[in-house]
């Protein structure tokens, strides 16, 4: 009974979610504009700092359309974000009619929208009409008329469905979303110098909040990630500047002027910091410090315990970390950047899947990463970076099932594979060009960034894969026969073009058609985990590579995900588990409340916080520091989905070392919760069907079903149950 | 010495223009940013009505950037439209700077823009640095830093020189600009049934403009280019509803709200008319109703006058008519559309170059159609649109010379060229696809569009020769030479695929390789003046399509336009003479006081004012019935360019059965005064050196030099003195 109850409801759920009531716009524009406003509050030092790369825009004109087959005549209420027109059945109505009576009947109504500042946008109310997903959008209808008033035809013109998030009412209208905010005190204040220095306890993002300021003069503000930076006022990397004078505010930042009522002022701008240090001139004091703490309404569905507090501590703070850089995009550091990159973002989708199973924030930003046509450089600039943007996309599909955005989606993946492809050798691989980021890695060495990599080789081979996929997805079998034999003519290419005999590994790079005699990590850890090389060159890469302390470590928490995952896909949980306490464990040893965004154990002190040739440059609140999350979820809960959306699953749970473990990963619409110690394993998944796989000497024993022998030492379960079911092994 | 005087204030000019102080923005970018406000415009009885085209919009982050060389230090003041940033030779400085200090020597500036809503715009004001055109911009300068802080290398960066206009001063903001107005009285009014008709003379712009506004209730404007038009409230295509109440108007179709300020109020929107109904609500009045003109301020540096006073007439309602239709851009007509169509531009181009030579307006409105990338339909959806684009930047550049606008618009000039060939069929002709607008005319009965149709590949095989000059110009060389096998391989197929022996002249269309029989004028007269016919089909094609009655008539002044100039080019002036005095008299003898889209001296009455299906759809003021303008100085004065900006000019007066006439035609800097009657001719050019044509039966005397013969009747004179010059002939 409980399982048909359950279907229902998800039934329900979808029903729901088609329909909706809801603000739509031109899939892609709102994401793409709400990046701007994202991406231009980076400052640096109080100077304003955007992007180097394109900054795309809406398109400021579009137009909304539904055919309607009404039993009786009904009247829809319209709320538009720009000007606008209406058309019922063709006749444009007077004016910008905010009410519309619809005839019983067959009816088309069509709306167009023109708007430069903020996304074109509708919300439109009757008994039955709703604007939601099934309304359709362009931003070309086609339709002229002839000398006679014949209309043309239209049926070249591209409409796409209409896109949305959850501004499910006619007051909430997209431009005017914000994060919430809730306030947060100080935790201690000290005097230094001629200032105070304000402790707020931990790694913290909002508005600084003044409510005791009085006097006149100026007021100097240094916030610091580290108490060093707060106090190092001429080389911290964020900084205000306020200008009080006749009851007004001014932020000298950034030119605005505000009132100063009953001695309370909020800054402007948000920032990242734990400690500020705030210098006030003789004439004004500030008195009270607070803050406005500004944050993504998650939940947590994702959970993890075990034995080691250590570890534990780990998941907790990967868990903060994840949170504060999930805003609204998925972005890399909250203090400096605070831009959305896409290496960056493809680690937080997948932390997210283990944590807060937020495919909204994911799929926007996916539109916001890959902007519009046309395509003038790599995503962020950097070469990886799109591979990477591809590949966030099958991930997506594989955990979430969401065919419609793929389809949506697919024309601009479409465009910018043309890019990609547009810019390969004669060998079909990719070198970068002038212009091109060639990224790779922050590296503690030489990292050589010329001819072909096979780091990048292999990542572009894992794009043309996906493209195969989503072209069938799009139902565009041409195009995924064309990708078919791009992408088998280059993974056949691999192993004679970088696999080294004497190196027992893939060479880092080929110039001039001729290997290097350079290794690194990064193409083999890569290969490893997609499969590209034979079982046989895996396990030689793993001693040859992996497990070599003579290969260039890795010093940032991002290839660190990759390196460990790779290890873990190989089984090497046990070693993970070591890496992952001394790393994450050792930066917590460094006072850390967030993941950084690069860690080298064998740095001391303020060490720590350079970066990029500054004292300061570096972020201790980075998302790509946050991946105990995703590696404690997927390796040692185990848990991963076969089929998309996790209709089938597998879970594989290894205990890495560990007495016990116990934790849930969200799945769609639900949740896969594991408990293991050395004896027993018990699962129970809210949705789908899947194996649960279990390393054991001798033939375990399940409370429901029986477990098949797959090899020595390996059994599975089949299970078709939503209930808890228990194994001894 | 008034020679030398002349040259020096020439090249005094040049600086100026070179070196002019004043607001800069990505080029191209304000111009496709204004005319959205310009294309936004339209109104179908109250109901906003954009186009149905792509709305491109502003790059919304620009860097702009310089390199100065200083003997002392400077103080620059920036103003800017946007949130922006200011390096100095890399190093960002605090917040928003509105002043700098520049040190001696060699020093960088950066400075990037955000802006949402209006494109960023900057004006710096130094005692050296001035922001103009020798500033570079870029939307995208991909500087990003590696991990030791290193910059990285920009040198494939595109970067472009700065657009600019006219807004020459520090608070002649761009966003701001506004076309001047001047206040016009109505002629007359009467009351007819519950309202009040105002007549105000003739055809004009504005916002109506009420001083006696008393009551409350409701206001009904009718708008019309006719009388009949304004008095028909239920088929009248303009109007506007006010609702007065509480001191306040609401504008009931812009959904506005403003204060009524001592009985006054001024409409929001501006509209075309001559005749406007107001019908008020019994409880309001609005006593004296007067109006706004708005228009662009241009000089009218043609001039034409003769012995004929309708002809005369047809100059200056021509010149009216250009001059309405002249305004932030060049549109089509000023009631209904108000859209830039390029089509229309071409022949408002032709006409301006011999009348204000507005050069600005010219560059503006060729931007504007163009818009961005990608190319998603031809321009205004019109596939013979597409190609009088390419043509017109030919025209501008050989009249103005200005080869620094095509090598800005090369790149997009390319891109829409890549469109173009990536829709040709296998004979490397186009032909209508779905979604494509084949236009060629508004004719009064059956044009095939289907097929390979013979104008549209004489405009195709014209296009790209302008591509081949383009991309020379811009040197891209390879590019030339590519286009270069293009035009001449399909100029060698226009001949076998269209002439018919026949017809003894190019048929309308070929459908699957077969010639159909139907032969019209537009591929014929085309032919004619690109001369891509043989002297001898020229002549054949002469009589048996140009000077026959039987095939299908030109009823727009638009096609009317290129008939004309055809026949005018075989030396037909005095028939073309009789046709215009026919044409524009007629319309003149109808009543028009500016000409209009279509005419056809068949109707009769109000059937003059029906098109579209609808009693009042046809434009009376629409810039391609202006066309006499270009005639008149082209043919009759017969002043051109032979080489680009006047450097060489031709001069081949012609009285066409007139007894005298006598004009200017505006040059670069200066202009070329024409006088002739039939044993006369005086010229006088203040620019250029040229060639002076007369026909005339014996050796005719110069004031200055000796006429050489060139063909039985035909004589010419070098000329290179910008003195007068006399010819008795």
């Amino acid at each position: 009974m409980k399982n048909k109850f359950v279907t229902l409801l998800a039934s329900v759920g979808m029903c729901a979610l088609l329909g909706a009531q809801t603000w739509i716009w031109y899939p892609g524009d709102y994401e793409i504009w709400l990046g701007n406003q994202m991406n231009n509050r980076r400052t640096e030092r109080g100077a304003f700092f955007p992007p180097f790369w394109k900054t795309d825009s809406h398109y400021v004109v579009v137009e909304f359309s539904k055919e309607v087959d009404l039993p009786e005549a009904e009247t829809i209420q319209l709320s538009v974000e720009g000007r606008y027109n209406v058309k019922l059945d063709g006749k444009l109505q007077f004016g910008m009619p905010d009410k519309l009576i619809i005839p019983a009947g067959k009816h088309k109504i069509n709306i167009k929208v023109w708007n430069q500042l903020t996304p074109p946008a509708l919300y439109v109310d009757g008994r039955t009409i709703k604007s939601d997903a099934s309304w359709k959008v362009t931003y070309e209808d086609k339709e002229w008329i002839d000398e006679s008033g014949k209309a043309s035809d239209t049926s070249t013109t591209v409409y796409m469905d209409a896109g949305s998030w959850n501004f499910n009412s006619k007051t909430s209208r997209p431009s005017l979303f914000r994060l919430p905010c809730k306030p947060l005190l100080a935790v201690s204040s000290i005097s230094v110098e001629n200032g105070i220095l304000y402790d707020f306890g931990r790694e913290t993002f909002g508005y600084l909040d003044f409510s005791e300021m009085r006097g006149e003069g100026k007021v100097l503000i240094y916030y610091g990630e580290s108490k060093e930076e707060a106090l190092d006022t001429e080389h911290c990397e964020t900084m205000d500047i306020l200008s009080v004078q006749d009851g007004t505010v001014i932020d000298l930042a950034l030119r605005t002027v505000h009132p100063l009522t009953n001695d309370c002022y909020m800054m402007e701008s948000s920032k990242a910091f734990r400690y500020v240090y705030v210098v006030c001139d003789e004439q004004i004091s500030v008195g009270k410090v607070s803050m406005q703490y500004e944050y993504m309404p998650e939940t947590y569905r994702g959970s993890f315990q075990c034995d080691n507090d250590l570890l534990n501590r780990i998941w907790e703070i990967g868990a903060y970390t994840m949170h504060l850089t999930t805003r609204e995009f998925f972005i890399d550091g909250i203090k400096r950047d605070r831009w959305v990159w896409s290496g960056d973002a493809i680690q937080n989708y997948l932390m997210n899947y283990y944590l807060f199973f937020d495919s909204e924030t994911v799929k926007r930003t996916i539109w916001q990463l890959r902007g519009k046509d046309p395509v003038t450089s790599h995503i962020n600039t950097i070469m990886d970076y799109t591979f990477y943007w591809f590949l966030s996309v099958y991930d997506y599909y594989m955990y979430t099932g969401d065919e419609k955005f793929v389809k949506q989606l697919y024309p601009r993946m479409k465009s910018l594979m043309e890019y990609v492809l547009g810019r390969t050798d004669s060998d079909g691989m990719v070198q970068g060009m002038t212009g091109d980021w060639v990224f790779v890695d922050w590296a503690d060495g030489y990292l050589d960034k010329k001819g072909q990599l096979a780091f990048e080789q292999v990542l572009f081979c894992k794009s043309l894969e996906t493209m195969v996929l989503c072209a069938r997805l799009a139902g565009e079998m041409q195009d995924a026969r064309g990708y078919e034999k791009l992408a088998s003519s280059l993974r056949k290419k691999l192993e004679p073009a970088f696999w080294s005999e004497d190196a027992k590994a893939l060479v880092h790079n080929r110039i001039g058609g001729n290997q290097s005699t350079s290794v690194t990590r990064y193409a083999n850890m890569f290969a490893v985990f997609y499969d590209y090389l034979s079982e046989e060159k895996q396990q030689l890469t793993k001693q040859s590579v992996l497990l070599n302390d003579s290969i260039l470590k890795i010093t940032t928490p991002y290839m660190r995900f990759y390196e460990l995952e790779a290890l873990c896909a190989l089984g090497e949980q046990e070693q993970v588990m070591e890496e992952m306490l001394a790393y994450w464990g050792g930066m917590l040893k460094e006072g850390a409340t967030s993941f950084w965004e690069k860690y080298n154990p064998d740095e001391k002190g303020a060490e720590h916080l350079a970066m990029y040739g500054r004292p300061y440059g570096k972020s201790l609140c980075h998302a790509w520091g946050a991946s105990p999350i995703y590696l404690l979820g997927k390796y040692y809960l185990g848990v991963k989905p076969v089929k998309p959306g996790y209709e089938e699953y597998a879970v594989t749970p290894a205990l890495g070392g560990l007495k016990w473990m116990k934790g849930s990963v969200p799945v769609p619409r639900g949740e896969i919760t594991v408990y293991m110690d050395r004896k027993t394993i018990r699962l129970k998944a809210d949705k789908g069907k899947g194996y649960l796989y279990v390393a054991a000497k001798k033939q375990p024993k399940a409370s429901v079903g029986e477990l098949q022998k797959v090899a020595e030492g390996k059994y599975r379960l089949w299970i078709d149950t939503n209930q808890e079911i228990t194994v001894h092994y």
